[in-house]
């Protein structure tokens, strides 16, 4: 039998989610009339906007006669898109790309997985904690770290930066040299924000010590306060050391679609043994040409869409939609108690767990209790240990109807 | 700044069709008028079968509504789908598998690009030669070359299986030991087929020497004489040592929508640095669901109306089509004494270049004089050298245009 990669030996267990996935049908089996709400993975549950049925719709008729027929789009993603994302996610904020430097992929995870690949298995990786597992997984995966550490939940090798209720959930400088660091606001898990100065703090040690920011800002939409920067090309100097990746998914639901895009500027370089600088947009799009074909072009179609005036208005309505079940949960925790975060310019509430409990406990007892599918806070990491996130990705029935479920609890 | 992934910089040029793709249109934007033909890329020009069309339109209208709205889909792909895989494509053959043996991708090339992270980076490569790039490329990526020389156009540490008119295109045993063998039948680039003695070689050599097979099958639907192995499950003991790669790109019109298949039976192993042994289909699994976040619920539902009825025979009539082509092209070629391979279990006619010259000589000889676009088969490796791909994937119009363009010519 031919040698496997050992590193991926070190990873823990299931993937967090597809464990949740276990936990849920597990229990849905054991109690088939159970009502449980799901407010646990991150996904949408509005329907797709009008625009982007009619673009598909569109699209599949092209596809369907021979004059219109599209085969393989181009590697990095057709122009339409590309040029719809420079207009109007960045321009609007004073941010200029050349075309070649955003690519068009099939998912924010799979980009946020997959870029560390052009690295040195040699880099020194730092994530923070509370963390999304992607980013850690996939450095373990890549053998960037040692082993896992029961006793401390964590890997070896990895540099965890801790983001508590004490630092306002905003990483500190890591006390050592580190060469990837991963970024990701509004935050997935937390739900909080970086503001201008912190990202401008990260961006000025990364020039200054020579790492990379790989900036996860996949819930940029969920951003509704002023002042909050939605990109890190926001801040001075962060292309020449920082990627940032976005996504369609949780704006214009298209977690079932796959669509989402990675821009790397011609300014972020990388260097080789022999001392050469290497750009990342070119190791990038070797990689992309090489293990990847492209989006759908009916998916891509869709993307478009959601540029259009009424594209923008949909998507307003589902983020408004969103953010007011996210407000509908974060206010009735805070009715009964509980101490949240989040929830603000995110979907996402990550709360303390009540009488100490600890996170998978929780989980178990609001399954069990409530039938309510929440994250465990652990999941994420060490100091997610004691925490728990909710999402406000439910239906507005059910988030309501969970709602009164945890009014109602004596726990 | 961060070290890179050194073993990128041994990769050579461009990937072959971005190559081409930049050559091409160096030509064309200075010959505007140039009615080019492209024979080159293997990329469909047939729109869409109605029966994909139809399911799409239904599946875009069910993302539209909220009672049949669906986000994230299962990681390893919808059920509907992986079920009329195995009832289609391999009980007939008197093949069955369980549902978690068979992945759902977004392409071929994904996955046979991926699928080698897996396995231990000091494993051994074998590849035919001429190879279709991205199994080469893939592995110089993750280290497992050295340097490229160019005296012999290859990369050190690879073990290259000459496939030569000589032994009929069938690669010959390696002459060491090797951990990782990729086979491809019907062949790209060379269009020729491995019979069932012949794929029964390699699979009694994998499993007496401990090596794993990648068995590339994604032009399987033009295999039209009988007697030629459809799947390397129908060799005895190919479970416990193939992986099997399947794609709905040149059947049923995929290239643009993204959809192909993986099979990794549970019976296929790999062995820890420890000793244990480790089930493939469960690494694979953990990468699948950690780097990648499934295919478009809407091109699944694509792919599964290609097992209808309607499906099958409007897949039938592609595949003949191209076969038809593919013909045309193989006779007009001969009827002008030139040496060719395939083009009968296969879309792709492999050509002796004519009077010795060198493929990419060839190339700008015929996109020049014939405006022709084909794939130097030199691009696939050092046996590739003096060869020529062609394929039968162009309209009828384009390909009886380059037939009659190929018998007036003069050389």
């Amino acid at each position: 039998m031919p040698h496997i990669n050992d590193s991926y030996l070190y990873l823990q267990g299931s993937y967090l989610f597809s464990n949740i996935e276990k936990r849920v049908s597990a229990y849905k089996e054991a109690h088939p009339s159970a009502e449980v709400i799901s407010l646990g993975i991150g996904d949408v549950t509005r329907p797709l906007i009008p625009a982007a049925v009619s673009a598909m719709h569109r699209a599949v008729d092209e596809l369907a006669r021979e004059e219109t027929f599209r085969g393989y789009g181009p590697w990095r993603g057709y122009p339409f898109l590309i040029d719809a994302i420079i207009e109007n996610d960045y321009k609007p904020l004073g941010i200029d790309f050349d075309k070649d430097e955003v690519f068009i992929s099939d998912g924010a995870k799979c980009d946020t997985g997959n870029f560390q690949e052009i690295l040195s298995a040699s880099c020194t990786v730092a994530v923070t904690d509370p963390v999304y597992p992607v980013y850690v997984d996939s450095n373990v995966m890549a053998g960037r770290s040692g082993r896992y550490d029961p006793s401390t939940i964590r890997y070896e090798g990895i540099v965890y930066l801790p983001c508590t209720a004490e630092n306002g959930f905003a990483p500190g400088l890591p006390g050592q040299k580190v060469d990837i660091i991963y970024l990701c606001s509004p935050n997935n898990p937390t739900g909080t924000t970086l503001t201008r100065d912190q990202l401008a703090v990260w961006v000025d040690f990364a020039r200054a010590t020579g790492a990379v920011i790989l900036f996860d800002a996949a819930y940029e939409a969920f951003i509704t306060q002023p002042g909050i920067p939605h990109s890190i090309y926001e801040i001075d100097g962060a292309r020449e050391v920082a990627v940032e990746f976005r996504s369609f998914s949780k704006t214009a639901g298209f977690t079932g679609l796959r669509c989402a895009y990675t821009v790397v500027p011609k300014g972020v370089g990388g260097v080789s043994a022999g001392g050469e600088r290497v750009s990342l947009n070119a190791l990038w799009s070797r990689r992309h040409t090489t293990k990847f074909n492209g989006v759908s072009y009916v998916t891509q179609r869709a993307a478009e869409a959601v540029y259009t005036p009424e594209g923008k208005a949909q998507v307003k309505e589902r983020v408004d939609y969103y953010l007011e079940n996210a407000r509908i949960i974060r206010e009735t925790l805070a009715s009964q108690g509980y101490t949240t975060h989040g929830g603000v310019n995110s979907p996402y509430i990550w709360l303390r767990t009540p009488q100490g409990m600890n996170s998978w406990g929780f989980f178990d007892t609001l399954l069990e209790e409530l039938n309510i599918v929440g994250t465990p806070g652990s999941g994420f990491g060490a100091c997610g240990e004691g925490y728990f996130r909710l999402t406000g990705f439910g239906s507005r029935e059910n988030t309501l109807l969970a709602a009164e479920r945890i009014k109602k609890w004596q726990i």
